[in-house]
């Protein structure tokens, strides 16, 4: 794998940079190909050839490098093991995709959002029926080809049998825990307000687990990584994953749309009761609370709105205090992988990105 | 295997049948430990709990049936083969869990669908937000459980690594077919009247090759049996899965309720452009067609709307020749499997399963 140079402690960003280079370039050919074998030229299946390929190259591949990093706390460069690792991007276009359907989310990494891209099309077909619920129904298809196609790149990596076999009860895992908290996240919105435990409950489930934990639990299986990492690796990734969640949900309401590729204040429009709503419910006084619950009650959330929220949540002290949850979290994620003996290139590695996860602005 | 009886040319019936309850038996078991395992008692998982584990029981378990006949071309009765060949069925619920949320059907296998159900507790319990939005992203979720859960099953069945590795081919390749053939099945509805060569374009890809072609093909890859048994097969599920989709259509506009638990004339009264419609359109006088789009024209078609329509349905003479398509495809594909050397019980249930799958009425 001369394309990615050795890690270390200075070259770990450099390594990381070409991991995700590497993944994207991956997922990018293996959809390429399987575009070109399913969708044949009709017509009707002009937007998914444009839009498959073009979507799984604009992440973070956050998940692949995660479970590339788990994979070499026991194992060598391995370019197998890259792609095993980057079917994991295909399972988050996946989870993105649907879960746009359901927020109603308008657009997507800085584009039209899937569901908008296969109604629009609709539209300009003058095709009959709704065409937004075309749209929807169409994302969905293209959301589980996502699924589809994670599981068949994860087998055709190149890994042999006892690798695939000892990952495949966490991809499992992780795949039913994401449909589950997904589930979860529809229920939550749909109350008035949930608790913070349910709130943490889903972070976990969802968000958490399935951005860090489950992504490096699942490397160091195809590994074969001793109990003692796994654990370990299991408490850095349970903690670091709610305190990316923390940061996520911090842009949601606070984040910049130029950098973001959503619109400003896009978690408090679509009435996400996301960690830092219901956390500055829980801290607000009497009459903050009752000026919050106005605001959730609203048809539409406007600019003026959103910046009126926005003020509230911060005098609420939310926004502090999820600032000082995120910190505290990643000393302990960083504290649980000094307790076991990783290879060098692996602990540089989570050191640099428990900061790319915590520390970004998009 | 004790609980399944010996086959052969008059135990074929009572073989089959055998299978059918083992296979329930199978993927009831596992979804209700998978339901154990990722719900873990919450309120809003209630729906889930009941309904995952009943809404695999119901349905014909062809899909199994003729993988386990795949299987058995090749392979010797195996506990493992038929857990791999009842994975089949959970693809199969993902199907039409997702498909009648993007038809809008209200019932499936007599009771109401998956979003309906998610849609009336939204309701019971007085959630925010719109119940049916709320009850189709649910649905889609479940159905996303169990195409997860249906590659689980495959991979925990118990068959050995060079076995699942020769399945997979076959197994992803119906998964992005029925996805792809779904999509094209949205387009041809939202068509005023698609040809009968795009008609038959997404039966063979959707409905046809992914009810008996690709099931058989699998069984028989996990089985690894060689190429001209492969081939002959190929053949046999190509024209028995048209035969079978034909069938469908029919009982689609011309079903009784009472039998196959859906509403008289269903399909007209979604506007689906399925094979006997679209064959009607064809075969109709200019004033038989004028007539025909009119109907499907309606706002809302009514009992009294859907006895016209059959009514002209017949009168086209489309209602007989797709009854002669169905004959002159059986017997085709029965010829097909005649010309290799099968085993003896593999035969004979090929031939009854082509008879139930033609000559059902539900």
């Amino acid at each position: 794998m001369a394309v990615i140079p050795a890690a270390g402690a200075t070259g770990t960003t450099a390594w990381l940079d070409a991991l995700r280079r590497r993944c994207g370039a991956d997922v990018h050919a293996f959809v390429t190909e399987r575009v070109r074998e399913h969708f044949t030229g009709r017509a009707a299946e002009a937007p998914a050839v444009t839009a498959l390929p073009e979507f799984v190259t604009g992440g973070k591949f956050l998940r692949p490098m995660f479970a590339y990093t788990g994979w070499r706390c026991g194992g060598p460069e391995s370019a197998a093991a890259l792609r095993a690792a980057a079917s994991l991007e295909l399972l988050h276009c996946f989870a993105l995709i649907q879960d746009d359907v359901m927020d109603g989310s308008a657009r997507r990494r800085g584009h039209p959002a899937m569901h908008v891209r296969f109604a629009r099309w609709h539209e300009s077909q003058g095709l009959a029926g709704s065409a937004q619920r075309f749209g929807e129904s169409a994302a969905v298809l293209m959301g589980d080809l996502f699924l589809v196609w994670s599981g068949q790149l994860l087998h055709e990596s190149g890994l042999d049998a006892g690798a695939l076999a000892r990952g495949r009860a966490v991809y499992d895992r992780m795949r039913s825990e994401l449909a589950v908290g997904q589930l979860g996240d529809l229920v939550n919105d749909a109350r008035a307000l949930p608790s913070w435990a349910d709130v943490l409950d889903v972070i976990r489930r969802k968000s958490g687990d399935y951005t860090v934990r489950r992504p490096l639990e699942f490397g160091a299986a195809l590994a074969g990584c001793a109990d003692d990492v796994l654990a370990a690796l299991g408490t850095y990734g349970g903690l670091l994953g709610e305190a990316f969640q923390f940061r996520d949900d911090l842009l949601g309401v606070f984040g910049d749309p130029a950098v973001t590729g959503k619109p400003a204040g896009d978690d408090l429009r679509e009435r996400k009761a996301s960690s830092v709503v219901v956390l500055a419910a829980d801290l607000a006084s009497p009459r903050q609370r009752a000026e919050l619950t106005g605001l959730l009650a609203l048809d539409a959330v406007d600019a003026a709105a959103v910046a009126r929220w926005r003020d509230l949540i911060t005098a609420t002290g939310a926004r502090d205090q999820l600032e000082k949850l995120i910190d505290e979290r990643v000393r302990r994620a960083l504290e649980a992988i000094d307790l076991v003996d990783l290879p060098g290139p692996a602990t540089a590695a989570l050191t640099v990105l428990a900061r790319r996860c915590t520390e970004r602005v998009r």
